[in-house]
């Protein structure tokens, strides 16, 4: 380790982080996963710096971890090995270029989704991925992730244009272009897209920009039964109604939140629902979606017309995370994640929910229901290791009834630490191994996340 | 070649073909690309067979070239190499399943857009990706193509949603899943869409079907300049009109088709337009873009409301190359294929324009204009070699200026043979370095697609 700093101290300065307090902040994360204490953390500020970290790590034979935001979920960027180096981009965090007459943005991978939305809000553009979490852009592409406008914008899939990356020889690789679309040679940006930090670093991204839809219109919607919500999604997302969002929250994730932002929502299964297009498109999709509504037992539609409100509306769904943990104090979060094809939907979520009633644990149910994506809460004492069981034993359940019907044991979250087992029962051992065979290809070395994604070797 | 041939005989029968006269069909392409005849050719029709086929041709050090309907451009399924045998998936042509439920199918590569969209008609869904070709959905896959809908439903990129692989060592690698979104491991699907054959061969795919929108209004709109024309599409697609279809083709292209179609369009600069969405939502749409186009300068719209002119109108746009053809008897296409931020579309059109008035040369331009991308159809005599010329210098000045303001070499043709040395210009060393990496990890001993993407090594 000292051959590293000393090599690296003159550089970075006060930006090389050895002091233990300081490296502690970086085993924190949003998920349940251990995370060990980076030996070392370095914030470098250009792509430059980056190239060096690289090759500095390569021949002093460390790995390294990308670190954003801290947000992630499966422990995604967690430090599990010794010798490891850290490498927090927040400092790697200019908006680089706005091109409203092109519809797109350049930024470094420190820029988090808020700050670039702040930031372009007068171009009447905006940004659209949403996962809740104020998470930065880098980890966001790592990670393929969505939230809850993805049933209309995509996910970060639909709105990446190109990448810039540091691979693993220490060379700046360029993939996609500006244009939106291209059928020049292997799509690399996808391929990066989503591969959680183990085949190369971000350093900059060209990211879709959308314009400010003419109309908003947000409304909260209660249900007789978590059946009735679901299937009023399903005929929606059949119908093709361009609908902006459709979150589905449970009784359990309603109380929480109702305590955590002060709501007065009726304590039952809810959609919060917004719709963007004109105003005559905007009366389109409401009326459909209405219908559908009633004919499944939905009450009331309470419309947020007012910016504010709907930003509160927001606002409480984005802490449900929070306002659940915060129903039983001291308690962790451990989050599911599977998405199955739309028809499944309805089954797949009873199914948890009879489950989750079964095994008396306080486990809500939220999901990006539009997009066939549902979570489940768990919220565990850490010493209960009993409801820990209870809590794994539904979790696989609830995967391998998504696997069975098509669906992914990840929407949004990533492979990680979590995942690693599962992504080999959902894709086979051909596909897993042609995935290792990249790996191997462009990283022989294993610098980059080791751990992540693959089981390591025995 | 006889050890393969006898291997195979009684294995596929008359699907084996080794009559010069039949396989030399296999030669015909719609481009300019000089072909070989394949030495043999094999129709399978199950994946065990393709199974069987790549293992033998592995064995006998044979290379295997994926064929599907013929219509690509740039030599992509071109037979260059000796000892290439060449697999037609003509006879894997099934729909295996149509769900409605899940607006989605799952079919065999063989089948064609114009097939599934007639055998799922009844069902009220339709597959938007539209070449104009009536091409095969591997070859689709293959070239990661798009076409007229582009611009609102997206490329075969965004309506893929897994494949299923025969890969070098023989095994089948399934990739994605039937739900909207995941984030389960590296995008393998992506990555072989757009890898034109050289990682594997696709045996089945599941695609995106949307629905049949409620109502559909096309026009045509004849301008007083390209310019103007292309400066109403820019205003379009930067104001987030969501519109079905937008395509330019300039005065000599509408001569062609008047020629070929019978038809009495205005030989001046047109739009063809199609609008797509509830009633409200068309008559929202169209007020926007006339505005725009008025503004520009453009003449009478002329819409096309019975769905027979409707056919009439498209069919004449896709029969648009044979119409550019046919003005000079004898002649041969070879069509250009960049794409460019749509803030460059119109600079780039006019510099096109002038360059090819100032040559003299017939290139009529018509262009996907609402997603960036035009092609010039250059119609030369094989023997003219002078205008060859002319017209490889203005196709080098045409890829240049588009990489200089961040665009691609080809929107949706692919490299194949003719854009290898513009994809090392585009990408640089250091990514297209990465794709052979890629490549070399797969199919180490370069069995599929020899020559395609890359430049074969000294």
């Amino acid at each position: 380790m000292d051959s590293l700093v000393n090599s690296l101290a003159d550089r970075f300065g006060s930006r090389l982080i050895t002091a233990p307090s300081a490296r502690a902040q970086y085993a924190q994360s949003e998920g349940h996963h251990a995370h060990q204490t980076p030996s070392l953390v370095v914030q470098p500020a250009t792509v430059e710096e980056v190239q060096l970290l690289v090759q500095r790590a390569a021949e002093d034979h460390w790995s390294i971890v990308a670190y954003g935001a801290g947000t992630s979920l499966e422990g995604n960027a967690a430090t599990t090995h010794a010798d490891s180096l850290c490498i927090d981009f927040s400092r790697m965090n200019r908006i680089i270029e706005v091109s409203a007459a092109d519809l797109l943005c350049v930024v470094e991978p420190g820029v988090t989704r808020e700050q670039l939305n702040e930031d372009i809000r007068a171009t009447g553009l905006f940004f659209p991925v949403d996962p809740g979490a104020n998470a930065s852009l880098g980890g966001m592409i790592s990670t393929r992730a969505s939230g809850t406008t993805t049933v209309r914008y995509g996910s970060m899939r639909e709105n990446i244009l190109g990448l810039k990356m540091v691979t693993a020889d220490g060379s700046l690789v360029l993939t996609g272009t500006r244009a939106r679309k291209s059928a020049s040679g292997y799509d690399l940006t996808h391929l990066f897209t989503g591969s959680e930090g183990t085949l190369g670093l971000i350093v900059e991204a060209s990211l879709r920009l959308h314009g400010q839809p003419d109309k908003i219109l947000a409304a909260t919607w209660d249900f007789g039964s978590v059946e009735g919500a679901v299937d009023t999604v399903i005929a929606t997302i059949q119908s093709g109604v361009p609908i902006a969002r459709m979150e589905l929250l449970d009784e359990a994730a309603i109380r929480a939140c109702n305590r955590q932002s002060a709501l007065r929502l009726p304590e039952k299964p809810m959609l919060f629902l917004e719709f963007h297009g004109s105003e005559a498109s905007v009366a389109d999709q409401l009326s459909l979606v209405r219908l559908f509504g009633e004919g499944n037992g939905g009450g009331q539609l309470q419309f947020a017309t007012a910016t504010e409100d709907r930003n509160t509306l927001w606002k409480a769904r984005h802490q449900a995370l929070w306002a659940a943990k915060n129903m039983v104090p001291g308690a962790v979060a451990w989050i599911t994640d599977v998405c199955v094809p739309i028809s499944q939907l309805s089954d797949a979520i009873i199914r948890a929910k009879t489950a989750i009633e079964a095994s008396g644990l306080f486990a809500p149910i939220l999901g990006h229901v539009g997009d066939g994506n549902f979570h489940i809460f768990f919220i565990l004492r850490t010493d209960d290791t009993a409801s820990w069981d209870k809590a794994r034993i539904i979790n696989e359940a609830v995967i391998d009834q998504a696997l069975s019907v098509g669906g992914t044991c990840t929407g949004e979250h990533g492979i990680g630490l979590g995942k690693r087992l599962a992504m080999q029962r959902e894709h086979g051992a051909d596909s897993v191994a042609t995935m290792r065979r990249i790996k191997d290809a462009l990283d022989p070395t294993g610098l980059f996340n080791p751990g992540k994604i693959f089981l390591d070797r025995l």
